[in-house]
């Protein structure tokens, strides 16, 4: 069981900023994301788009923004559980909560904080019958882990930049790298396309384009797919493979948490903006793009002052007895869990005559 | 009259921020502050100290913060009225709004934003009883345009950051620099302290410390200044000079606008945070600093969310008929006054077999 003051369900921009705003406070976070990365769509969808409407920031790359966001909560030391999907939320006789991934993990928080945006990321299924009896037996949607992959057969699906990066990371790894796309064309930044391409002459890549994996073959475990051609003159390809990883891109859903008996609109939940963001399940909050009220912005600036608002009544509900007092961080600096502590300069005061 | 969409009055960080959201949605700005400059409590009180706590910027120099603010709202050109206090806001039978300052200057607007912060800086004035005769006739409390002092003689007192600096920079520009400061100690940036010294030294400024300006002479213009030592044995100096300038530090003052029919409560403006931060008065907004509702946080970040939400609003005030639509700037890019256009880059498609 994993222990924490905040449980952040969603590890995007706004989870991440909330991490800091509570570090402010002394409460310690977790996060939990689906993604096998923090950034949320900033990571997902977009990281090489420059943004320019994040305050102070004339351009930055989304990448970029997240990875300045990691910097400045390395000091409180946030825990992850990656990967995985928040799927039960169980509410205690003490008022603290449990909260249960797909995977089983299990986290126990007194204050919950969706800041789940869009929904948790969703892997593209390919339509083959039998594809689930194959999932964690040599089928994954997402790669966590490269090295679980070393000297391994693994047999890629995809046009996009994830089946192109991939394709070329494990080029090095793995004994045997198949792409599989079912157009001529792949949809990716240049330098991938072109380093792909590169590869593939080497013969480092196996590449088969207008194909598409249409049948999954083994006993418990992956051992082949069988490849069917567009031109249909052409014999299916069977290959021998130990891994067979479709990357078609993921797509958010709200998922099981629109079961845990929040007030959904429009598939957002609907919290208290006139005060503290929490939803109709007191010490359960909603910040970001996944909640809803009126006036909402989908902004990343909106999510980070919900955040710093939310984290003050969570404060109040983890120490009931203390009063709240904000401190600006140029007066009395940060203060992280690890004990160190940064404080703004103080002036010189000295005699000129 | 200067005409405008949207009246901002306080140009500190929330209120260069809307310049910016107001720019997206092609609404023009002008801004009016007491301050010679932009940047508010930034500028003025603490440009040199770092701030933590600015959403992907584990640190930043509040002076950098709105260095990057002013480059961000650029691109929307906003006019300014710097140096002058809004004193009056008379609301036209067309629901627009006309805004005068201390100065005269008159300003027409279909909206206004108050975003001024902790309240107009005012300086802190010495107690000489005919000081004000002298105002804009040799005596100014701040320096808007350093070149009005070319070739003249000027003295000015005070023992911290900006009397140091104005008597460093004037020394070159003046015809004859005095430094009066009551203590022998200076509260400044060492290398202001050193410089100042090595400039006395060199006779480029005349330094009298543990001592205080306290007689004003001349007729309709300042002549020279009596000042008065500390060790009362010593006689008063006589100082010809054409400007006496004390700058003793700037305190801000909600004042006039606390006189406008505004819902005041602890020296802030009440605000519908649950919608659009609006005030009692309806078209005149307030945001940042200067507002307050239920869990209020006097932090730089909330200024930024309030803009935006509140420039949605004013949007519609604007334009009754239009139905207002939210872009990305990722997808749309930022469409400047100036017809400049940035657009986010395009994936590449490419064939790769
Ligand atoms: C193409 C594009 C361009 C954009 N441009 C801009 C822009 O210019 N400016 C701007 O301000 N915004 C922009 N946005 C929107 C911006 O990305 C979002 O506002 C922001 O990402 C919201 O952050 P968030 O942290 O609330 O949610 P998200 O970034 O959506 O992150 C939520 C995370 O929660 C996870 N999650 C959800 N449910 C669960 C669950 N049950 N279990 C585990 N994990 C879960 C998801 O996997 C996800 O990683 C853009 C969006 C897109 C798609
Ligand atoms: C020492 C110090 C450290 C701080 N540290 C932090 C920190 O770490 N993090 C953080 O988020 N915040 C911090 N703050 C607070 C932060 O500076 C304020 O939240 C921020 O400046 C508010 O911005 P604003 O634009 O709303 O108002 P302000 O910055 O106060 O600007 C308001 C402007 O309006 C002008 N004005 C007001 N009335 C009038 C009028 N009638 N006519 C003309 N002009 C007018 C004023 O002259 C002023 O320039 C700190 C403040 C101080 C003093």
């Amino acid at each position: 069981m994993i222990k924490t003051d905040i449980l952040i369900i969603g590890a995007g921009p706004t989870g991440l900023f909330t991490v800091f705003e509570a570090g402010l406070l002394k409460l310690k976070c977790h996060l939990i994301d689906a993604l096998p990365q923090p950034g949320g769509q900033c990571s997902e969808i977009y990281p090489k788009k420059p943004i320019y409407d994040i305050p102070a920031y004339p351009e930055i790359l989304a990448g970029d923004l997240v990875d300045r966001l990691m910097e400045q909560i390395k000091p409180f030391e946030p825990g992850f559980t990656l990967g995985e999907r928040a799927d039960a939320l169980e509410k205690q006789d003490d008022g603290s909560f449990i909260v249960t991934t797909n995977k089983g993990t299990k986290h126990h928080a007194s204050v919950v904080v969706i800041a789940g945006g869009l929904g948790s990321f969703e892997p593209r299924k390919p339509l083959i019958s039998n594809i689930s009896d194959f999932e964690d037996k040599g089928v994954a949607y997402m790669i966590k882990d490269p090295e679980v992959y070393r000297n391994k057969k693994v047999v890629i699906a995809g046009g996009g930049d994830s089946a192109l990066d991939w394709a070329i990371y494990l080029a090095d790894v793995a004994s045997e790298v198949s792409l599989v796309h079912r157009r001529n064309e792949f949809r990716g930044a240049l330098d991938s396309v072109e380093k792909a391409s590169e590869l593939a002459k080497l013969g480092k890549i196996q590449l088969f384009t207008e194909a598409e994996v249409k049948e999954l073959h083994g006993e418990n475990e992956l051992k082949a797919v069988v490849l069917k051609h567009n031109d249909e003159t052409k014999e299916p390809t069977y290959v021998e493979t130990d891994n067979f990883i479709p990357l078609f891109g993921l797509s958010p859903k709200l998922g099981p948490i629109g079961n845990w008996g929040l007030e959904i609109e429009k598939n957002a939940i609907k919290v208290n903006n006139a005060k503290d963001y929490q939803t109709n399940i007191p010490g359960v909050f909603a910040i970001g793009d996944v909640n809803t009220y009126p006036g909402k912005l989908k902004l990343i600036l909106s999510g980070f002052h919900e955040a710093a608002v939310m984290c003050q009544f969570a404060y109040q509900i983890i120490n009931p007895d203390k009063r709240f007092v904000m401190k600006y961080t140029t007066v009395g600096g940060i203060q992280g869990f690890d004990g160190s502590k940064r404080e703004a300069k103080k002036e010189v005061v000295q005699s000129i005559a």
